[in-house]
């Protein structure tokens, strides 16, 4: 029978208790959110809600095409430009979201003779980049630039570098002046992914490759994702006009998909508007992590020292990691739980997110209910 | 030097005449639009534009987090449940854009060992899915029964036939009920991809599916975009709830991708929602596209008679037909033009399409313009 085969693979995922179902949750959930990847709190903040609402009235429901056909709106056009110059680079190419961002870059800068040197660590949207390109792929030990340095040296012809910023899952950051520095000996592009960077590392929020002095360089290329700290949806890939230019007309989730709805571009604008102003939150959004680092470590807790505003919580088990984050729920308290086959080492743990608007008292309930539901 | 090679493309596509570059639309173009994918002209009737403006202000700017964590809420599933219930499946999966849906559905349905074959017309997203599976692809000739038959004879276990309802290209349709039943006579499943059937084909326009008597069969899987018919930005799966609750488990662009915006959820169910209300909207969509076929074989021009709401013109050349359409531009009319590499057998087009708002004087002056401009 058709699909007959998935049946197997269900029970499979019963047995090893890794069924996973959706919870929707409404509007106004009474959780305490330690789970999204708000960084920032603007998902709900009145301007970005605004940003959105207007941009609608004013565009409509849909940018109703293409970027290349209808779907470029002035709207879109201005994202691109201001989000450009907030993290330093020359130009920037808005997409409908992170995920096909990232499929465009590695994509597109990985040619057919090629070689791509991936980061272990790297994100699923990024290897796929790396299986959907037409380049051969070397995956290099995680955050390794001694690695990444003997697969370049295996390779004659145009070669990338390809990392994430700061690694959704531990949320340790990448050695990103040392991968720039291996690059550069052999020629290579460095293409960095700082979804989890872009409003939270470097001056106010402007990103890890500005952190690192690398923004605007000729041989790198960043992407970002609206979807974080800037509360909306929708990706960007930013670098040199040359590779802009580029991807215009090379990369097919580009070319083929449908232009980033206006409402969306319209509240990662007002995002953007608000961070540019108020440069603090992302300097908060450190510090409440490294609070949480500190005090759950006090605790007893394993945690990973946050390079950015991510905390990790090792767990014993898979259905440990559930089971702690089914009582951190019921205790009123909503993380993340990350286990197989979702991270890349086996090892499950509780992802903690550490938003820049939590307050002192929240940071305490938070770190209190973790401590004492632990398995 | 990094990137040094695309100047090389960049080169060969300015001396092929093949640039493509972005042209930023204002809110208030005086254009006449046969150019967008707004099949039914409901991107900026003011319900779907109230829907996307109430929606983020009742969930906020984005979903903030992967459908698995915090990205769920109580609207995805209103949107769900209304979107199978429409289209006559059991479930549905809503997912950030149509491309994320196809690369979702055709990664996860062809595991290792199994076979696709793919409608060599197919879309690149589609394409992209075969790319990306663990399956083995074979190409089977455009719209061809028999193709897929012999395709199929040459593999055991599990497999499944992929193909659009409706060509993006050229607006004609798929062969579905003889696909479903040569995928019968093998056990197959059947993967079909209605972005361009949605609104348009089907009682009311409930998609090619239900017009073939195929919705909510156990072996038939649809994808759908939100960014067509719908006037939004989005995609879903739907089919029977097992092979939802497998996509759930197992589609990386699900898991590892943010939810849909609410805004964009909250204008695709007021898009649903107004065509449930008024099921004339797919019939007049579908009679424009008629009249424009008609109209313009009667001017002498070369058409491809539409299945749906896209109509194919030939052009003479990839220059003829960029020339064409600015001509059309400079006549006040905004209309699509195909050329290599985005078309599979290298003949350019001009594409329009037949939205159902378009008045009869509308439709005239499309013609007589297409008409007039033509090389
Ligand atoms: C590191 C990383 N890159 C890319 C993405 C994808 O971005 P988006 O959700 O906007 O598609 C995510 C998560 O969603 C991520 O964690
Ligand atoms: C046939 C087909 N499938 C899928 C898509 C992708 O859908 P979306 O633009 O919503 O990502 C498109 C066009 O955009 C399409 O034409």
């Amino acid at each position: 029978m058709a699909f007959g085969w998935i049946d197997g693979q269900a029970d499979q995922r019963r047995r090893a208790g890794l069924v996973r179902t959706l919870r929707p949750r409404p509007a106004d959930s009474p959780l305490l959110d330690l789970a999204s990847n708000d960084y920032l709190g603007l998902a709900r903040h009145p301007e970005v809600v605004e940003g959105a609402a207007r941009a609608a009235r004013t565009w409509g429901g849909g940018a109703t095409g293409s970027r290349l056909v209808t779907g470029t709106t002035e709207l879109h056009t201005e994202l691109e430009h201001e989000l450009a110059r907030f993290c330093g680079f020359e130009a920037a190419l808005v997409f409908s979201s992170g995920y096909a961002a990232n499929l465009a870059a590695v994509t597109a800068l990985a040619p057919h003779g090629s070689l791509i040197v991936s980061d272990a660590g790297n994100h699923a949207s990024l290897i796929d980049g790396c299986r959907l390109s037409r380049g051969t792929t070397q995956v290099a030990a995680h955050a390794d630039p001694d690695a990444v340095r003997k697969a370049l040296r295996t390779h004659e012809g145009p070669a990338v570098v390809v990392s994430d910023t700061v690694f959704s899952v531990d949320g340790d950051a990448a050695p990103l002046a040392a991968y720039a520095d291996v690059c550069r000996e052999h020629g290579a592009g460095l293409v960095v992914d700082d979804a989890h960077g872009l409003g939270v590392l470097g001056d106010g929020g402007r990103g890890a490759p500005y952190a690192a002095g690398l923004a605007g360089a000729p041989d790198v290329v960043a992407t970002v994702t609206l979807s974080k700290s800037l509360g909306s949806q929708g990706g960007a890939v930013l670098g040199p006009a040359r590779v802009i230019d580029h991807l215009v007309n090379a990369a097919r989730t580009f070319i083929f998909d449908t232009g980033l709805a206006p409402a969306a571009a319209g509240a990662a604008l007002a995002a953007l508007r608000l961070l540019d102003r108020e440069p603090e939150r992302a300097a908060r959004a450190r510090a409440v992590a490294g609070e949480l680092h500190t005090r759950l470590t006090a605790a007893g807790l394993e945690a990973v020292r946050p390079d950015a505003a991510v905390v990790s919580v090792r767990a014993p088990s898979p259905e440990g990691a559930v089971r702690w984050a089914a009582e951190c729920r019921a205790a009123g308290l909503a993380v993340g739980c990350f286990r197989p086959p979702s991270v890349p080492d086996g090892v499950s743990r509780l992802r903690l997110t550490a938003r820049a608007d939590l307050s002192e008292g929240q940071i305490e309930r938070a770190v209190q209910v973790i401590g004492t539901t632990r398995p």
